[in-house]
Formats: structure tokens, C-alpha cells, sequence
């Protein structure tokens, strides 16, 4: 890298580059990059004229493949910008062989997910939905305390499933709050559970002791089920299963049933399928809050994404080392 | 204070002592100190039997009222612990004059407010109710960045109305989130407000540009209806006003007109009167959030206060200065 402007290309459909490129942000990229264009193929002689001198590409939700049709197209790239969460479903392995270093905004798309799931377990602690619920139907005072004994936040156990890039920044957290913190993951050591000031514990004690589990997992064929029924049959009356992650990862008949009978509450922003058919039980449900996938970047949290990617994109032009490369090898374990 | 355990009593209600004191706390009550037994009145013999000898009173919710009749009855009193909120109705000047010094678990008590409100700040921002309400009506996929054009949590404006002691905590809480977060207090000095992190603006300033506004003033013969009519009415469409304070510090038909409108979303732990009637138009908004006072100290946040109050006794034990103590002066602008 030069220490000149570096030559850019946007790659990703035009709705996706206006949502998450706000016009503040696409004049710092004018300033920082030259940009040669925009495409959203690699292929056509337009695309190819663009890409033939582009260092830099920078993409984003439904950008094409990147694979090598790119390489052939961009002989010069020698960075791709993902500006959003997951590279992985549109890296092809020969691009990193290739020597191309990929950065995303996984980070800071990981921020607001931490944030909800954060403001969430306080929520469940103080039992707000149940009580308000509780407030409107009766319109009258009622002991909140006899009817929620274990109410309240100070010294709950928290159980994270998953110390992934969200879960560790929910660990991260958490840590300022009075709880009393647990996490399960088989990639984590002990020594890296205490460097992040927590206690690891298998998954069945996670499940049996925790307040609120919450799910933090990576969705891949390992993880399919990983809080199966029996799982979900551990978890204590009154608890909260909270997950942002995927829906594949729990027991979703098993938790509805438990959920329905009134033992236990349920916040879910992901499901399966992606929206619950109309008739399930869990959208009439008290104990039940579902989201349709919002805990994730949304709206004016989407210029985090952009603007992520342009400090990546100030440090290329600086000639310094990126802050979010992806090493090859965790490609495997994160989604 | 002697190196020896002080000689101390509880006086309050039975029913709060069992609350707020677990089993396992009053047991390290009677490690630190000499408990002469529990008092409910100062006048009785039986009650002057015990507080003859006491240095230490701890108190809570219900106390009887902290006057000459308490320093008549126990000369050797030295300090009060009160484990609650706020111990200004409880306490008579004389007591200050008498040269008691006085703590109380005010700091406790704020922690689990500013959790609460800062959980709402970030729910509100992602437009969680008003969503998880429309998914549960359509029961189908929609666009709710089209619903909602400035949902996120990324630069949005937080007007915190008060730097009391929970809205200190609120914002130091807040600091760790990409918010503009202003202040608005006539206490609080420029100097002042860069230490917390913050602007200072003018109250108008505040509602007309803050996307979540959070009252947390005291409520004050002069901080009634702070927030006029006038002022709602300067609130920006699709902002939220939460209120975890007073209800007497707003005024809440000027709110309910504007939230009932859907012009604004109201998230209230407090109201006036303390439980609404039950044919209010807030209990059946789409636009807003009730619940019967929860933000503060309940279930097992009780035990936060008299955790706190039992290190105040430990630094008695061990001649140093309580952490708490309510300096006299304070008395006056403090609720």
C-alpha cells in the first residue's frame, strides 16, 4: 500500500450501499479513497474497467462472490472491506490464498446485539414485561415481590452460551453490573474465562443454575440443537432464555412448551423459521417477547458499519496494519 | 468509635427488617456488631431498655421518626444507618445538630434505578415494544426501518433531566455507549458536566433535540411540572420520555395527549397519582409502558441495601469515615 490515496470499488447492490454509506460517510470515503466505482458483478466490461485498478473493494449485504472471478477481475486488490457482520458466506478460500486480506464490521456489528441482549437480561431480572402485562390487566396494585419472588437485579447468574465475538462484549459488559457471570464454551480455557472475569461451567450446570441464558453461539452444523430438549428441561422455573444468535441452536418445540406452561419466559429476536408461522403459540403468549431479528445493526446503527470500515480503509492509506483482519483459520469457527 | 464491636439496634418495621436484611446479612451484622435488639418506637420502656447502650441505629422503610425523642432515649448514639433510599422524612434536624452522624444506602438504592433506565434508553432506541407489538398483530415480516426511520443506537441524542445522584450513575453507564448524551441540571456547572462526559444544555435544548429523554430530578416543590405542557410540546416526534423519578415532575396529561396521539413514546415507572385510574388512556397506548414502580430496590436488590449499610458498620468497627454520610447541607436539595 502506497501512502497515496488507495483506489476503491463499492461492491454490493445500490439499496444496500444508500442504507449503510450515509452521504457524511461516502464524502470521507471520497476523501481518504479514489474511488473507480461502483458495480455489483464482477464480469461485465463495465465492471472490469472499474475493478482493474482497485485496491481496495469495499462491500457489504449481498455483495457477489468473492472469488476468482474478482482475482482475475482486480489483478491490483489487495484488501476487501466487508461492511457488515459475515464475510464468510461470500469468501471464496482462494482469495485469502491469493494473499488478499479481508477485514469486516463484525465488531461493530457485534456491538449493538451486545447491547440489546445487555438490556434485555435487566429487563428479565426485573420482570418488566410480566409485571406490566400484570399492571394493565389489573389496573390496580398488586405485590410485585409475591408474585415474582426472585425479582430484581443483584447477584442473578447470567449464563452465556458462547464466548464469540458478541458474548464476549455481553461478558465485557455485564462485568459492571452486580451478577454473577457463567459461560460455556468448549474453545474457551479456563484462564481465558478468567482473563475475561468469569467462571466457566459445562453446559448442563449453565442451564440448571442460570437467571437468564443467554444465547451467544455461532450458527454452524455443531451448534444445530446445541440447547436440546433435554436442555431445555434443565432450566430453572421463573428463568429467561434470551437469544439473539440463531434459532437453530435451541430446542424450539421443547422451550414453546415450557414457555406456554408458564415456566419460563422466552425474548427471542431469531426463531425458526425466520418468522413464526401465524398460528404459533408463542406470538399469544405472556411469558413470550419476539422480535423480528432487530437486535442486530439496524437504521442509523448501520453507519457504525460504514464507518468501521473507513478507519480500515484511513489505515491502508497510513500504511498501517488493519484492526479487523480476519485470520484464515477462524474463518472454520465463526460464522 | 472503639476497636470493640459497637453496640447497635434496628429499628423499623419487622416486615421491612425480613425484606430488606436476608438471614445471611444479619448474621454478619452480629459478627461486626453487638446487637441490643430491634425497635419499632422510642418511647416504650422496653424499647428504652434496649437503645440505652446503643452507638449504632440502623434504619429502613417505616422507621419511627429520627428526632429528640430518639436522642433522649439513647445517649449514646453516635450514628444511623438507614438502609433505603432516602432518609430525609425520617430525619429531624436535631439529630444533624446532635453531632449523629447519619449514612444511607442512597447510592444502593440509585444502582438498580439507573440499570433500569439505561436497559430503556437501549429498548427504546431499538423501538422493541412498539415492533415486538406490530410482529405479534401482522404475525408476518415487514420493514421496520421503513416503520421506524431513526431506530438504532448509534449517535442518538439522550437528555438525562437531573445529575442526582441516579442520573450521575445513568450517565456514567451511558459513556460506554456511541450516545450524545446531554444533561440538564441548574446545579450543575459546565466544569462539572465535562467531568461527567457530558454537555450541559438548557432544559428547551434538551427536549426539543434528545431522541429518549430520562427525568431524573428530585421531586422538589420546585421541580414540579419541570416539564410543562409547553415542554412535552417541544419534545420531538417519536422520541420517548421516560420516567423513573416522580410523576409530580411532568405534566402527564400534556404527555398522555401527545403518546395517545402516537406522536410520542412514554415509558413510565411513576405517575400521578402513584397507581393510575383504571379508565386511563395510557394503559391501553401502543405507545407506552407501564409498571407499578420497579425500578428501584426490590426483591433481591434489598439485599444491596443492607449489604451497603453493613460496610458503613464494619467502617465504624474500624474507626474510619462512613462512605455515605449525608453532609447536613445536602439536606435541602436532596429528596
Amino acid at each position: 500500500m502506497s501512502a497515496r490515496r488507495p483506489v476503491i470499488a463499492f461492491a454490493m447492490p445500490e439499496s444496500v450501499r444508500e442504507r449503510v454509506f450515509p452521504a457524511r460517510l461516502m464524502r470521507e470515503y471520497e476523501t481518504v479513497g479514489e474511488v473507480a466505482g461502483h458495480v455489483t458483478e464482477f464480469e461485465s466490461a463495465a465492471a472490469r474497467a472499474i475493478l482493474d485498478d482497485v485496491e481496495v473493494l469495499v462491500t457489504g449485504w449481498g455483495a457477489p462472490r468473492l472469488d476468482s472471478v474478482l482475482l482475475g477481475a482486480a489483478p491490483r486488490l489487495k484488501a476487501i472491506l466487508h461492511a457488515a457482520g459475515t464475510v464468510k458466506p461470500y469468501l471464496s478460500p482462494e482469495v485469502i490464498d491469493h494473499g488478499v486480506r479481508v477485514s469486516s464490521a463484525a465488531a461493530a456489528n457485534a456491538v449493538p446485539v451486545a447491547e440489546y441482549a445487555v438490556a434485555m437480561i435487566v429487563l428479565a431480572g426485573k420482570r418488566v414485561l410480566p409485571i406490566a402485562h400484570r399492571y394493565r390487566e389489573l389496573r390496580d396494585d398488586f405485590d410485585v415481590e409475591a408474585g415474582f419472588p426472585e425479582l430484581g437485579n443483584f447477584g442473578q447468574r447470567i449464563g452465556i452460551i458462547g464466548a464469540s465475538k458478541i458474548g464476549r462484549i455481553v461478558i465485557d459488559m455485564l462485568n459492571a453490573y452486580t451478577f454473577d457471570v457463567v459461560v460455556h464454551d468448549p474453545y474457551l480455557t479456563d484462564v481465558e474465562a478468567a482473563d475475561l472475569g468469569v467462571t466457566s461451567v459445562s453446559l448442563d450446570e449453565l442451564l440448571r443454575t442460570s437467571d437468564v441464558v443467554s444465547v451467544h453461539a455461532p450458527s454452524l452444523p455443531s451448534t444445530r440443537d446445541l440447547v436440546d430438549a433435554r436442555g431445555i428441561g434443565l432450566m430453572r422455573r421463573g428463568a429467561t432464555l434470551l437469544n439473539t444468535a440463531r434459532g437453530e441452536i435451541i430446542d424450539q418445540e421443547a422451550l414453546t412448551r415450557r414457555v406456554v406452561a408458564g415456566e419460563l419466559f422466552a425474548i427471542l429476536d431469531v426463531t425458526v423459521p425466520w418468522i413464526l408461522e401465524p398460528d404459533h403459540p408463542l406470538y399469544a403468549s405472556e411469558h413470550a417477547l419476539l422480535t423480528p431479528h432487530i437486535a442486530g445493526s439496524l437504521g442509523t446503527e448501520l453507519g457504525r458499519l460504514s464507518g468501521s470500515m473507513l478507519e480500515e480503509l484511513r489505515r491502508i492509506a497510513r500504511g498501517e496494519p488493519l484492526a479487523h483482519e480476519i485470520a484464515p483459520d477462524l474463518l472454520a469457527i465463526t460464522a
